[in-house]
């Protein structure tokens, strides 16, 4: 069997989630803690090399602030679980911004390796394309800052991306790393995370045919 | 109804289709015209104002010679119906390469009306995303050449991406440009092209939650 040297996790759909259970939008985000986790045990014991999840960007902070303080913890939950684990870690996003937390900052910047290392796992926080790529294009269409390079650079080429919550849309994430991608929808959403969803992605990517744009 | 600002189409399976008739891989590409001219006056009845066809790509141009000028005649072919219509086309790729194909050359550059001019037609050719963002990252990871502006800046947000042939993958189309894009996948060869094709997806997108990242 062929797995993805690189998994990307879109976790969407913990709002409607909540909604659905008749609680307010911002309760939906703790229960994303679990599959998670759950996701990153798949991938170990897989052999999946990388896994990069969408934490929140800089579009979502634009929510309302009950909502934003609520994703927000819920990523630095899940970076602190992360870290008992065997892997290594790096949260990738604008640090720059009041939005970013800082119980997250000692994450950034530098790879590190918690318990034994293991699959090198990303977390987007506070993540923007715009930011990613160096702001190459604003709205007027010229360039606004100079280019260094990708501050996503240490995030290698994405071979599958599941998102889950039905939608068929990146969202921003990645998009440099995601030209080759391999997308795969599971219409339940992420706090319904199920170990069969991460499986039959996985069958499915199994069957493609891998060309990389030949 | 909802309908898309910007129409992009990936066209693909004319290969598979091929040797489902059993015909040789390279038969495939004349069978895409009309599908392209259909679905130009599908937009035009819809009121749809950008579309964006994916011709080919330089990573495509290293098949075996056969294929590589049947696709390349396909493309020249599908750009001269089109000169026929009422259009404002816009031919873009690399054009310092021996690839790109010199019949279209008059097509790049500057957007031309033909006709009474109506929906703005994108055709790629010979189009590298690489080459489109500038190089900004190298297989090295560092700068190659410096950012000046994204090549395909007279391409405008894509709404909704149509893909013909099964895969569910942007295959390095326009990765700016389709950062909130939502993703249609049709299962059928693009040769075999039927108008239900557009309408479900065009209905699909009407029911979609279109919140740009937010």
């Amino acid at each position: 069997m062929r797995v993805p040297d690189h998994l990307g996790v879109i976790p969407d759909g913990n709002r409607r989630w909540a909604i659905d259970k008749g609680m307010t939008k911002e309760k939906g985000y703790d229960s994303g803690l679990n599959p998670g986790l759950e996701v990153f045990k798949l991938c170990e014991g897989l052999g999946i090399k990388e896994l990069t999840f969408y934490g929140f960007t800089a579009d979502n902070t634009k929510r309302p602030k009950i909502q934003r303080l609520a994703f927000t913890k819920a990523c630095i939950d899940a970076v602190e679980l992360l870290a008992k684990e065997n892997a290594d870690l790096l949260v990738i996003g604008n640090t720059n911004s009041n939005m970013f937390p800082k119980e997250l900052i000692p994450y950034t910047g530098t790879r590190r390796r918690f318990g034994d290392g293991g699959v090198k796992v990303n977390f987007l926080v506070n993540y923007d394309w715009k930011w990613d790529i160096g702001n190459i294009i604003s709205e007027e269409g010229d360039i606004k800052t100079p280019i260094n390079l990708l501050k996503s650079k240490d995030i290698s080429r994405v071979d599958l991306i599941i998102r889950w919550g039905g939608r068929r849309r990146l969202s921003g994430f990645l998009p440099l790393q995601a030209v080759y991608s391999d997308f795969y929808i599971i219409e339940d959403y992420w706090p319904d995370f199920r170990r069969e969803h991460f499986n039959e992605a996985i069958n499915w990517y199994d069957k493609q045919d891998i060309t990389l744009g030949g």
